[in-house]
């Protein structure tokens, strides 16, 4: 198995731990996430959450698993913490993973694991949008945006927007209105294989929070062909994640 | 096809468009909600909400579609009112319909369509709840209760509670926390292959709100084996139906 | 009394409104909405929100109280429709009215009548924020912006983003996060003897909505040593406008 | 200064708590929750939650301001927690301490300090509530149930069921409907001169989470003439508090 190993150089503690990954798998070729290149038959990724969310995308293109390393808190993408490298990667090699698919959007050339984000531009605070689903009007509001979100991206922007968490095998998206301007919106979960279209005069859509570019009229945004493959190690159950990462144990608010 | 009229007396409106459904069916057999029979191939249900929920668990296992004729507003369940009801039994007679499933959920011997709630009976008013994916722990939290909900019932008390609605034909589950006494609960929409355990010290529990019970210690939820099968005339389409029974047209607040 | 009439021109409906007014009122004054001036003891302002909450904030300061005629839908800062110009003139004439202090925000120069809204302006998607009450660090999230509203403004962007409905007499605003990126974000009420800052790196800032600009690092938000006087005709209240406005009948939810 | 201790016996840290207060307080009187008595000028409250509160209304009609130690984790009514007892005696010894007043609700001969939560009866799962304020109607809903809760209660249930926060010296009660069965109920706040009437078929209310109660039709819930009286000592401040509480502090999601 050909190994790669991505690193954001810009974060300052990812040198160590490239070191560590390095001395463990001396065969392994070296990426930049700013130069990403195909060639391995599995990626490891030093970063944060953008640099894990990049990798996935462009690796999701050439089949390849990933397996995150995160460099701050343990995220929901990020399989490891910097004191877990040696074992990861013993399990790794001993083929003891499972690689997890994860449904990504894709809007033109655009694709996103967590999230498109269309915002309005107009000069006051609220826009007009209209939703279709499958090219039939789905509603009308005004608002801030609206998110369209997979499962993956479900704990990430949609969550403050407040829309539901959607367990990461399910075949669906969510579509959460920010702060709109009637009362009766509501976070909607639809099949992945809907065409979503977002029409407003004049937005700005980010994919990931990352790409950002500007549009009129509409945008259309539906599954992508590809799907982000996570390499969990066997221990690594959705579930649990959730309990620590929102803190879910019983945490009673006092009078 | 044998079709059946099945009818909720104790409506007073019933009558009459028993009588219409009579006149346009004469070899319809009748059926009162409160003495169900198997027997047919097609049943119309006559009545509001509840009683076309009990029809639609109760022809779910014998694998009969029905038709709601819904006397009060039209709802989710209810194909037609009381002014369509000779066109829709056309279409009907015709072939002119599709019958779409409808997951259920299964507890015990109860059976649920829109959902199982439970709630704690504390003296004081929040009870200690956990909650088991597939026997592993998910959460703990004080709450009134719980709703685990279908997507046919997340347009029901789920939203009242703040779930997300979820397109029917999603095989998912929404979990939804009642006024739950931590800042962090939030909707949870899991795959419908997920055995879903209800852990608290007293509880009542109630199915699609109609069948009532106590229970202790814990609740086990799941997929029934069954779906409710609901003809549906070629023109009907949950997105615009839910764009007009939620208000989803535009209605901004004025200042 | 000498009276004003203050209109928005660029609404097409408004001229003829402008025409039943001016003959009722002959000697009235005629101003724009655009060049307003001071001299009447009373104005009444033809417009939409936007016209009536500018004219609201410039008649503040001289102490003139203003009756707002919507030409849209009625709205809560407009005490007639279009229909009940007539009497509400004859009325206003026979001094039967009361007159009623909203409370104002200002911000440095600025004037708001419903809001303060912070945005951040970071390339990505959320910023960090600060919040501090009389100087003291009350939070810090990741978030979009933030809402700083009256009791007036509680029923306007303040309730889209989720906060609570204030009735418009109390001492108080109400604090509510955008999109914030944590659980436990929630709209809070404080006595509007309270100095509130926004601390963020970058931040565009709108006051009702309108006036738009742009700063860094913190924003001071307080209460305005004016009030809004809104005239209200004898039969306005407050509940069954907001009952009428949110749609607070029963209209539950169909299954 | 004559004080007294009042203590809960049924909590098994509380022997060691009043021990300790015993001995820096020799001529203290001795109280129990369960028998609560007036004649000091001063009570330590030794519990949870429900015995500060439960003291709280007693001495309140009083006029005796009282301090509590929680036993549990520290609340928003416990001035000390059991580590502090020492420091915060010699404190109130020394007059250094200020006290607090903090508005509490009535219906008929009960009163809240809290709230009161009006949960319907109905044998399914939601009841029709008509809510009128000073006896016009303000709205109508399908719901579990209505709280009213005062500026002390709403980080209590009232946060759970979807309430804002309101800061302890407002002159304000907060309205939250529980799992409103309708998309457009909100919380309101409303001026603590407001008299709330609460219309319901068959109801059981709550004080408090204690004194539980049933009736019917309607139930009327007003500003109580009593304050219930918190010494603060002088570095307690509701916003750090706040902060504490909810963990207001900086917690990113992470994807």
């Amino acid at each position: 198995m050909k190994f790669a190993i991505c690193c954001n150089d810009d974060i300052k503690q990812a040198a160590k731990v490239k070191e560590t990954l390095a001395r463990l798998l001396p065969d392994a070729r070296m990426l930049s996430i700013d130069a990403l290149e195909t060639g391995a038959d599995f990626t490891f990724v030093i970063g944060g959450d953008g640099t894990i969310l990049k990798a996935a995308r462009f690796f999701a293109a050439h089949n390849v698993p990933i397996f995150g390393i995160n460099l701050g808190r343990l995220g929901f993408l990020s399989q490891a913490g910097v004191n877990e490298i040696e074992s990861a990667v013993q399990k790794i090699k001993n083929g003891e993973y499972k690689v997890q698919d994860r449904i990504m959007l894709k809007s033109g050339a655009s694709v996103a694991l967590n999230d498109f984000v269309v915002k309005g531009c107009a000069a006051g605070r609220t826009s007009r949008f209209s939703l279709k689903i499958n090219g039939e009007l789905l509603c009308d509001y005004l608002a801030d945006g609206v998110i369209i979100a997979t499962p993956t991206g479900s704990t990430a922007y949609g969550l403050s927007a407040g829309g539901p968490v959607l367990e990461p095998s399910l075949n669906a998206f969510v579509i959460v209105p920010i702060a709109a301007h009637t009362l009766s919106a509501r976070p909607l979960v639809v099949p992945d294989s809907e065409k979503i279209t977002v029409c407003t005069q004049k937005f700005v859509v980010s994919a990931d929070g990352q790409e950002v570019y500007e549009g009129t009229d509409e945008i259309i945004i539906q599954k992508s062909k590809y799907c982000a493959k996570l390499a969990l190690l066997d221990d690594t159950e959705f579930y649990p994640l959730l309990r620590d990462k929102l803190h879910w144990g019983i945490s009673p608010l006092k009078c």
